[in-house]
């Protein structure tokens, strides 16, 4: 069940990452750039679907932790996270025999593809967010039971860093968010290593495919003049993601988005064509809740996703802008992700929210 | 020529530290009851000559990292330094033959033999600052040529960092300060790793002996009614640190001190006894410069101190407050911390200041 990805799956899977990305993950072009180069100059990738996986393996997700806001300037040149891999490689004493993304949305789905090219190394179809979080231990990974301890940063300038905080993955993501500032307000780690047996157990399966599929289908209904958003929630139906509810259609009226303690943060709002109703939206690098006329329609974990009102093209938090035509849908996640412990640790309250978790399709 | 040190020892040494320190290197109070806990627990600390190390023999400097200014209000346990220097040996693959300080001046004089008495280790007599210097790329080793690279941080609850920027010794600083800041503003560390060939080529010799020195120094003239500060300038007249000259006599006036960017920075003023002269001084956590009535009279290196007036007891930076009558004293810097390489790493400018470094002898 493994498949080899080539140059020709990018633009799908790229636009399929920016959506599962929720507003974030980075800038899926700039990702999309840095995996072409990667495949031109070392040919194509190969893909393991989890259950492929040895349970004695050693898998090393790499990804790319910042604000979308500064990834949007400072560009990485592909070495990094192999740096940080190399790194963290040479701290467990042990090579990886795999590669992961840690999520599933933008830019890192498509750094562990660099790395995968560049190093020669599968990349296993799963990954520990099920989506796009804006920080380190919102992970799966760690919601049941896998450290992200030790992990390594890789700089611009071949700098390295190496992280321990045992089992605290909050304290982790802490201690690296203040050295990603230092960094310039982006870095590329090595985190999570973890055995195939740790990756069956704890990782969101088949999430490099679903993104896939996502773009995939996105950009066939536009071909055959089908509405992009139905044609989506029917593809989605026959995955884990099983609802798509269209929350909100308009105008966006106003962005507030500022870059603070390393993390894009704002709001924005949108009125819809016939000026009735006002959706509000709450993001820290990825959108976290849906408002419609103060009604509560989506929230976090589940999917909050900005796509453009024809085409169903993704927007980004980072390019929101006054005067775009949206669509804004919910999708429903997967169990593993909404249990109680899953919850703690990427539900509402985990990003301040007063709201009660409410799965979208009992929303909406 | 190796010695032990006791008890006994500790409050000539604090005192002398606190002098060296020029008002930074962190509150040698603390530091001295931390070696007096380390000692009653595991016994007296050997303290080896630097001539006695040898060549081959691998040594890890120890430190406290952080704003003097928080030190005073959170306190370490005495194992953050022994988690550095355990965490920087398994990252080399290598043990240590001995510890020593970074810097010779307030609690860094301590922490070293903190990890001596903890571990069993010698500590060597000698440091890479010959007083105490704010950043870590300030050291007479990397002046010199050893990289302070890797190094290690050890926090409060067991978290460690290891951080590699090659041969860039202001990138390890940059890095190391915005770990430090998120650990709280204070954070012990391991760094400049080096033989023992090293060490006699690159460190200022036998400082924890001056220190020694100069507290004691000072404690006999109080004991036999004698001017400390006349004793204390006849006692460095021995040593490498050869000229005591007297900046300035009078009562702190004005104080204006800020914690920013993991710093101590700031700004002290005083008015002669007579009213008719006005010192002022300038800190980042250490004195770096000191004008009367508008004239430089001593600057970075050399060491600017200021002590109690009649008790020459030393004030430190973050200590400073109106109204203190002071002696403020100006002390040459040795030869190895005055060319044109070591000036240009810790010299006036490496502080942004635009006076060119001029002897305190030819000054005053």
């Amino acid at each position: 069940m493994s498949w080899t990805l080539t140059e020709e799956h990018l633009e799908d899977l790229a636009r399929g990452a920016a959506v599962l990305g929720t507003g974030g993950g980075g800038d899926p072009y700039v990702g999309r750039l840095l995996v072409r180069q990667a495949i031109r100059e070392h040919g194509p990738i190969t893909i393991l679907d989890p259950s492929e996986v040895g349970d004695e393996d050693l898998v090393v997700p790499t990804a790319q932790m910042g604000a979308p806001t500064v990834v949007h300037e400072k560009l990485p040149s592909g070495e990094e996270p192999v740096l940080a891999l190399r790194t963290l490689e040479k701290h467990l004493g042990q090579r990886a025999s795999a590669t992961m993304p840690i999520e599933c949305g933008g830019i890192n789905s498509m750094i562990p593809l660099v790395v995968g090219a560049r190093l020669g190394l599968p990349v296993v179809d799963a990954d520990g967010m099920g989506r796009a979080f804006p920080e380190l231990q919102m992970e799966t990974f760690g919601v049941y039971g896998v450290p992200g301890s030790p992990m390594a940063i890789g700089g611009e300038r071949g700098e390295t860093t190496v992280i321990d905080t045992g089992s605290d993955n909050r304290r982790m993501e802490w201690l690296a968010r203040g050295v990603t500032i230092r960094l310039g307000g982006v870095a590329h780690i090595a985190e999570y290593a973890m055995s195939g047996a740790e990756v069956k157990r704890t990782a969101v399966p088949r999430t490099l495919s679903l993104a896939l599929t996502v773009g995939r289908t996105i950009r066939e209904a536009r071909e055959n003049n089908l509405d992009p958003v139905s044609e989506l929630a029917g593809a989605l139906h026959e995955t884990l993601y099983q609802n798509l509810r269209v929350i909100f259609r308009g105008k966006v009226s106003d962005v507030e988005r500022r870059t603070e303690a390393g993390f894009a943060r704002g709001r924005a709002q949108a009125v819809s064509f016939d000026g009735e109703h006002k959706l509000e939206l709450l993001f820290q690098n990825e959108n976290l809740l849906a408002l419609v006329d103060g009604e509560v329609r989506c929230l976090v974990p589940d999917l909050v996703c900005v796509l453009e009102s024809e085409s169903a093209e993704p927007i980004t938090t980072e390019t929101l802008r006054y005067g775009q035509r949206v669509v804004v849908v919910g999708i429903s996640t997967p169990d593993l992700m909404r249990t109680p412990e899953a919850l703690a640790t990427f539900g509402p309250a985990a990003f301040g929210l007063s709201y009660e978790f409410t799965p979208v399709e009992e929303l909406l």
